[in-house]
């Protein structure tokens, strides 16, 4: 089967407030974000939203990056969405989430494009999963995390062609 | 539960690749698309990449909308994301792909920014579902669809707390 693109989707919690809401600081990191990727960067569009948080895009010749973030909430919405074999999406995200200060990440990853029969119908896939991240250092020491889930996609629920394959993890 | 944003990804198949291979009917699709969804556009970055294809974001106050074009084969991958109470992205989403000239779509609808409990642990849930659209005119006359679905998700089948409830159409 054909795949065009892969996107990451992630709900980011207990991100740092000072990282997340400076636009300055969001930009920096998505823009390392394309390089850790190995892709290559058309454009980039930050904003700060007043009285608070930051949402930008990072056009690639590979898709884009983009991010939205509610500092208020220690909340970023983070999406990466890379086509073609050379492009490290995975990576990406993890630096990103690792940047922000994340705390937890809820991801979906959706494989975009797939063409099972070469007929030129695409539709996608989907496995998500989520991770209690390792807790940030507080006064010197760190703190273990209380829970590390890897990824580990349970058996497709797909009923058949075209149809979301939901991999919740387990 | 507290929502924070709508994020619609499509996949579309079938649509008119003098449409979606011009950088300018991709990028006034785009922006028309916004103004369609109520919501306040901040920046317009759009690229044509040789030999075919056309990328391009639209940064709004709500989020952002993107879409990437392989007019080689007919397909475009839509994303379509807001927050807020007001904008409407369904309709954007409808609008674009009538533009696009698309005859089939396959969509994923997840609900970013879910919090279950008030502790500040986001998640997002997600409904998908696929339809064969109207076919377009045919030498002036017009092909009825062979199979036309509306969205009718199942039962969630999540499995609790900050799962995906995965929701395929049956």
């Amino acid at each position: 089967m054909d795949t065009i693109g892969h996107h990451y989707i992630a709900e980011a919690s207990g991100c740092d407030p000072n990282v997340i809401g400076k636009v300055e600081s969001v930009e920096q990191i998505l823009v390392r974000a394309a390089e850790v990727a190995g892709v290559q960067v058309w454009s980039i569009s930050f904003h700060r939203f007043s009285p608070n948080g930051v949402s930008g895009v990072v056009v690639i010749s590979e898709s884009h990056l983009s991010v939205h973030t509610w500092p208020e909430y220690g909340y970023a919405a983070l999406d990466i969405f890379t086509c073609g074999g050379s492009a490290k999406p995975e990576k990406a995200v993890e630096w990103a989430l690792k940047e922000f200060g994340a705390t937890n990440v809820h991801i979906t990853e959706v494989t975009r494009g797939l063409e099972e029969e070469g007929d030129r119908v695409f539709f996608h896939s989907i496995v998500t999963w989520e991770e209690e991240l390792l807790k940030r250092a507080v006064n010197g020491q760190r703190a273990p995390a209380r829970r590390t889930q890897r990824r580990r996609p349970a058996p497709s629920t797909g009923t058949g062609r075209r149809r979301t394959a939901a991999k919740p993890k387990r």
